[in-house]
């Protein structure tokens, strides 16, 4: 087991959550401390019936420690996590900044564990909006080769933490007054309205957001010709991302087969009955750690292809979740060591 | 010009956008009346500074009447228009019922206006999330022959008429209160939820909503052979619907192209500077009549393929505005004969 262990970042909307998966789930800790930036040092944390003071992120808060997971912003993470990996601790990392680094594995447990057999001290989790994909991917590219995808999201405000969170909230209640309310988290007003737009123009007319979902597909699958056409839209859901998804095959894979693929795959829960008005959504989502899939129908418009809905807690399967259960498995290989 | 009108359906969310349509665009009417269901008879209703009462829709209600307007839901469609066309009345019909009947045109002036030449007394006016992506298809479909269409639908709550719009803000306000809402438009809550079902099961896993975007495209763009694989979804917006589209045509069309022949087309409005946050939102579109397209970019996973993002008015364009074109552009044919 870890000795010690920090949670970095462990007042955020992710890190909040982690804090409550690891002790649901009982994750074996002797020692644990709770790092943020010094505006939030002192604060008080509960965990596992005890308080704590958050410390501040600084170098030498990682002496010690041998485990540290992590939900912070990109450019955080760009400068904390070295310190850690200096002083031989392992760093899982929600962050962006890592992720695509050749040196640095991507991890999904139920997709590829396999690559945590090759990390050099950082394993990056994937973005909330590829996790839930590579995850209903997974089972169709090992039976029938993905070759194209093609994805539009309908993805919530806590993907903008707790500043998203504020602002749906606080810009419905202001909408339903009549009365003014500045956005802090978007560009755009984000009640009763839909925003293509997450993240910055990055290339060829698409977002940074989409093309998270391009290359951390890739990576996370191992390989590179899957080709993925994104769109990436906020909508005014507090929780939980929903996404569009059609999907080509090498070989077709009908919806008996894909249904029976997805059933047995690990972290995937089929809802699936249309005519009972059954199917994922936000609202029987939240809170829960696995992708869900429902709409399964042949797509109408080429002859290999899939199409389906899938619903995911961004906070816990696309972030919280994926970060322990990489925790865990890192404790299941020691424990074998 | 038309001696008689009659709006039918006038007191619903689409009939009273018509009445504020004729009266902006000075229709010329000579003598205008309203119809609706028994329950709404002797209402009151102003129109061009006048108060007329609403009459019972009823057989008789059509003689001598010229040119009926109506939006009312199929079931009554079915049962009225062949007592407005016995009496001689030439029928715009918003409603679902008549569109796929053979013998019945179904129009969009910028898109098929030739169809109209053919009419048998009714001229059916499209589904909303169908109008705006064929008048978005329409110049690409000419240029270069529209093969594929894989789109994913962001509907407004408008779209299921005043109960819908009704439970949008009373389940928001519900829910921040904290307290239960019973939804009477919707099967499931909207409020700060996504639902991935408008209509009712149809054929193969795909919804009503759905198939009527597979069928109602082929007929107005007179081609059987283009591929379509929908997926609508209802989102807590109260008016404008948005579509993430993609389109794989025989010919390559570059970005510059599209925005070209776009630019060229009558009723539609290029608003795409992802750069700077410009693009098409239901808060930026609604209430005008156009239909906005943003976000173009080559497709990243086909090599003919181009990806955009489409929104408009559904009660105006997806609806009373289209239904009222029409009504002008009979008008406009009958001042030549």
């Amino acid at each position: 087991m870890f000795q010690s262990i920090a949670v970095v970042g462990a007042t955020g909307a992710v890190g909040t959550i982690i804090l409550r998966l690891l002790e649901q789930r009982n994750f074996p800790v002797q020692q644990i401390k709770f790092l943020a930036t010094p505006r939030s040092a002192g604060k008080p944390i509960m965990f596992a019936g005890q308080e704590y003071k958050v410390e501040a992120l600084e170098p030498d808060a990682f002496e010690g420690v041998d485990l540290a997971i992590c939900s912070t912003p990109d450019e955080a993470a760009a400068e904390f996590v070295p310190w850690a990996v200096e002083r031989g601790c392992t760093v899982v990392d929600e962050s962006g900044y890592w992720r695509m680094n050749p040196e640095v594995v991507l991890v999904v447990p139920e997709v590829n564990p396999e690559a945590l057999q090759r990390h050099n001290g950082i394993i990056a989790s994937p973005n909330c909006s590829t996790t839930q994909l590579v995850v209903a991917l997974k089972p169709l590219h090992e039976a029938a080769r993905v070759r194209r995808v093609v994805v539009s999201t309908y993805q919530a405000t806590s993907g903008a933490g707790l500043p998203g969170c504020r602002d749906l909230e606080h810009g419905t209640r202001a909408h339903l007054e009549g009365k003014p309310y500045k956005y802090e988290a978007f560009k755009h007003a984000i009640a009763f309205n839909v925003i293509p737009q997450i993240g910055s123009e990055k290339q060829q007319g698409y977002t940074s957001e989409e093309m998270k979902m391009v290359y951390e597909t890739r990576k996370i699958l191992g390989d590179e010709t899957i080709q993925i056409c994104p769109t990436c839209v906020r909508v005014p859901v507090s929780n939980c991302h929903s996404e569009s998804i059609l999907v080509e095959t090498e070989r077709k894979i009908s919806v008996a087969e894909a249904k029976r693929l997805w059933d047995a795959q690990p972290g995937v829960t089929v809802v699936d009955n249309l005519g009972a008005g059954e199917y994922p959504m936000p609202s029987n989502c939240d809170e829960k750690d696995d992708v869900f899939i429902g709409r399964i129908r042949e797509d109408l418009s080429s002859p290999n292809g899939l199409a389906f809905w899938c619903v995911s807690d961004n906070l816990r399967k696309g972030a919280a979740t994926n970060a322990v259960q990489i925790a865990e498995l890192l404790l299941a290989s020691r424990a074998e060591v």
